[in-house]
């Protein structure tokens, strides 16, 4: 077999000189409207394209990214990718993105990869964390990105919700109401894995899956967070699964404790 | 010996009702001023007391704080005390004060102390973190509470700087300018300890002291940040502390990766 069949992306990329580029991204959510681009509002996309389009100095766009995260939920280890057809070796790239891109975003990895590679349809599984304060004082250091639960929370009973929604279920239960997903009825994700752990007051609800529905880590931080309070027992929360009813799961926890951890490929 | 002799404190208390409270307090710095109370300028003292003239009706001021705080510096644990004829139970007013203060500040702690307790003249030891994000490439979420230094350095050699550094020493070179301790030459302090600890990007230098002239804990870290990266060596360092003269220390890095984290008594 020749060297070329091989390697057609490779190869492809030598006929074309198209170069397809793997940005692994930290942002703190904070300071934008989400990811996705939308009129009237500063999302990370845009400022993205834009530092790319200021780089290299013609009009840019990202070919997709791993997750389409929320307004004000951060990333340790957001993934997009975009195809140029640029020589610039990789560290030039990373310096003059983030020389362009504002203080809020970073460009923390960048690889060559496969002109095939796309960030959102190859990744095998994204890993959220939620962040709980759960304290009866409010800590001003910590609670910039955790949510306060004031009254004492039983991860016990917890990691007993966490095991029934792990697993492949219709999620539909827990995901938001604008979503694409919900209308076409694509509802069905694997939960891999739900660690809760907990370190004197500062608690993480990590939940590893093959995909994520809007909202679906806030809803089920907010349903594991009533379970952990007993407003909510585990045939309850088992009802609330087989009922793929939105309205029957806990209340959307707020977004600034969520973060995307890391995506893998 | 009767025990009224024994316990003066409590005997006094018994005769006037005056109380003398321990707060205990984490505070966000980059939402204010410093901690000391300033015209035109929000700071922590100025929250706490307007916090306390509310909970207890009438005007309040607290007695002391064990630290000044500058503009931007956090607190895990700053110490003040106030006194009050009040009876009421110390949870009571611990959540008054929480609910009247501001996001960014929280009454951790209440205590009810000696009529003699002084939170700054009677703390033994006060224990400072200056926070560094040693990485070639910024991070957005660490960088919100780190001094981001991009190029490496040398923990070894700064260690070296620490050691330096510790003991009794006239502090002089280390000190801000419109410090009072500097113009009534009060400036020789004990540093009882200086640990450098490193995991992944993150350097912490963590600094306990008898007590902290104006500046001298970022004083320090640009120093020994400077050491880490070859600029002044272990005998500048000495030359510089000998010299006893403010101009000759490195330069004073951000207020927003210092953070108070406790006071010993």
């Amino acid at each position: 077999m020749s060297r070329e069949l091989k390697l057609p992306t490779q190869d492809s990329r030598l006929k074309t000189n198209v170069r397809n580029i793997k940005l692994t991204l930290e942002y703190d959510g904070a300071a934008f409207y989400g990811f996705q681009r939308q009129p009237h509002h500063r999302t990370i996309q845009q400022v993205l394209e834009e530092a790319l389009s200021k780089f290299f100095d013609s009009p840019m766009k990202i070919g997709g990214a791993s997750s389409r995260t929320d307004a004000g939920v951060h990333a340790l280890c957001q993934v997009v990718h975009f195809k140029t057809k640029s020589k610039h070796p990789l560290p030039q790239i990373q310096r003059g993105l983030n020389f362009h891109l504002p203080q809020e975003v970073a460009v923390r990895e960048v690889e060559e990869v496969p002109l095939s590679f796309h960030a959102r349809f190859d990744a095998k599984s994204k890993i959220y964390e939620y962040r709980i304060w759960n304290d009866p004082v409010r800590s001003p250091l910590t609670g910039k990105s955790a949510f306060h639960v004031p009254f004492q929370l039983n991860t016990a009973v917890m990691r007993l919700g966490a095991k029934i929604l792990t697993g492949k279920h219709d999620f539909r239960s827990f995901c938001g109401a604008d979503s694409a997903a919900l209308k076409k009825g694509d509802t069905v994700r694997t939960v891999k894995k739900i660690e809760i752990k907990k370190s004197g007051s500062l608690l993480k609800i990590r939940v590893e899956g093959d995909g994520f529905l809007n909202h679906m880590v806030r809803n089920f931080a907010g349903t594991l967070i009533e379970m952990g309070a007993g407003k909510v027992t585990a045939a309850d929360l088992k009802e609330v699964l087989n009922a793929k009813d939105r309205r029957k799961a806990g209340r959307n926890v707020p977004a600034h404790a969520l973060c995307l951890m890391s995506v893998k490929y």
